[in-house]
């Protein structure tokens, strides 16, 4: 906190969207991942593509891509960029189903927002379309894993930082 | 799921929007809620409002009213509706900010998923203004907390079933 | 043209959104249907699921209802409502991919436009995710086929009227 | 201020968007307008329209009309509706072209936003087909004039008020 | 299809967004063309500018433009891209009106999709605009006669591959 | 007039979207302000942050940086473009609050009406929040008063241009 990042400071202290102009274009990458925690039962009807609303992880792979399009129209401070890829994938386990979303863009900002989002709108249709099965899912571990590009470089989330 | 709830289905078994115009609207609420998990630290910015970027808990409440609005635009299979209220809240942890979000309309669907939506831009907003100073925050706990109106009447979260 | 359709006129003879807030709501249903010709190889890979971009109908049928949604942000003069269920469907033919959407809602307007609406976006997205097999392709045959609700009742397109 | 007008204040004292929820559904209608000055010879291409851009109140009627039904995604603590009729016309004065805009529904709450964001868009599109003629533009007196249904009932500005 | 486009195919064989950021922005443009088949009296009303809902002309070509605009947020794998001119005109026959649109930028992707929108829309406004006096009308020939820039060179549709 | 400004031209004289490709990106940035004019007893009330509806210059300030980024989506022909910073701020008067807006960006075309965009909707929510309070507000004085980059290099509004 003391290492100077005022960068964002106005002269009356209050929220500005920060001047990336002055930055040269480069690649960057961010990778983010949740988990939608539901009952085994749950889990079956979506592993099965048994639930009635019709294609859990289709439908909730659509959502996040165009979720990560619109990101810089949903958080207020987000630079608005044009992503050149999104990739949203799914892992089933027991009681939940993990969601990872990697975005990959040539901009002067990075892209952890796009990511984030899109894993957590994915993570949204899902309970969306098994909540008549089950309304106490939880959608948790929503965090960043990996982010290359940029001035902080290549950073990857320890294991051990997880939840 | 063996009871009944087979009304998704179309004739092929694939996704539609479910036909709601047979039901009357009626008064619906629904309340959702999430943690932000994060260094002591950067709470401790969060309620300095010392936080470069700005007002943090003031730009995620706007953020999470505006994404109640659009979540039927975000979520492929949710119907629109009208949304009478919205109402986002923040407590602050030693370690997290508890986001809540409180929905309200009259109509012929429920507003848990404006609810949801809602609480998640909200997450997503304050992660997006204090990631330079901690970028391995995590959103979690995001679950339905109550629920009235509609067929089911009125639901409550138990908090045993909190993950 | 002679029978008094001049509601719509302003003072000055330019358009308006005419008014619809006298009228009562009611029941409303339109059934659209359009084709995208194509090769039978590509409608094979359609088929198939074979498509390299992916589950060409299941994204289709998102983007169609997702349009539906969105009529009024893109048609002009077109009344905003509140649609109660979307219903997109495909039927495969040798060197076409039929797209079928059907809209009802309870409102002062018909949803013709967003039944149009929803399977020209739906059949734009067929197109989009084929185009690298097939520059070819065409979308015709966009017609509204069946109309429920409203002043004018229950109409029927005729067969003999397809292009 | 003395009267009462606390309803919009939660708990902490933080913004919300009120509940409407209890209102019945009435109709309303509100009429806004405003002025975009511009030098003669501007004014004079747009009543003979002659400006390069196209025909630039055509346009600006469009804008304003889609801008009515965006309102709510534009105002952050705006109510979501459904615009039932959009008017907006125009007059020409010798250094200014005047905007009107009328909005009407059926709802829970006003239409004043609905008609001021619309003849807002409005001017800023004659602005920007103007601009590239005249740099100097103003858009000024942007006022509601007249506000029908809901508690307060009909209120018209009076002229002497106009700045 | 045998040729190795592959390069949409995750691991999991599902749909994704392809990586379009190791290739470099060169210029792009793309020419699509539909038409709205509609009875002779209609094709005069609107060649008169005597349709009573306004100028359906210019409320398609304004149509048209915004929706070119809005592609990558309607078309789920569509990239999003800035679209630096676009250009919407018509030719009015006996029994139909011909929509062309023409769509340019600087990107890594092309702006086919931009195009066909492009035209859908302007074509769905026409019909909109027109349906009070013809409900039998219909969209045909959306088909991309050329494609400028990209790995692909210039490409133009054969008159006779029309349909 | 008589300088050549006929590039919006097409062929038949209708609006088109002109072509900025053969343009280099370069550094631009415009500056706009305007005024909300209010009894003083509601600056009073604004800068005491005592408006029940929530804290006005802060959701004014999210709303402004919002628009600023949607702002080709709500003007037809304004061409896309992705905001590089987006500066947000207030100066309270007696019987106005004033709204001041600048937009960078790196890009084909300039950033005008991005600011005057921002600045009208800041200016809007300031009303919408403190229009229970009083009705007769009135929104003047949006002017571009600072542009620089493009073509015609860097532009300042004299202070005696002003209304």
């Amino acid at each position: 906190m003391a290492d100077g990042k005022l960068t964002h400071l106005d002269p009356l202290g209050r929220a500005r969207m920060v001047d990336v102009t002055p930055k040269e274009p480069t690649h960057r990458r961010a990778l983010a991942r949740c988990k939608v925690f539901m009952k085994p039962e749950t889990t079956a009807l979506v592993a099965n593509n048994a639930v009635t609303k019709g294609d859990v992880l289709g439908a909730a792979r659509i959502a996040g891509i165009q979720a990560a399009k619109r990101t810089p129209d949903l958080i207020p401070l987000c630079h608005p960029l044009l992503v050149g890829s999104v990739y949203i994938n799914f892992t089933l386990g027991d009681t939940y189903v993990e969601v990872e979303a990697q975005v990959e863009t040539v901009d002067r900002t990075g892209v952890e927002m796009e990511a984030l989002t899109a894993a957590s709108v994915a993570a949204l249709t899902i309970y969306d379309m098994c909540k008549s099965y089950d309304r106490t899912m939880v959608v948790g571990d929503l965090a960043l894993w990996e982010k290359v590009g940029g001035r902080s470089g290549h950073w990857r989330r320890e294991e051990a930082v997880e939840l």
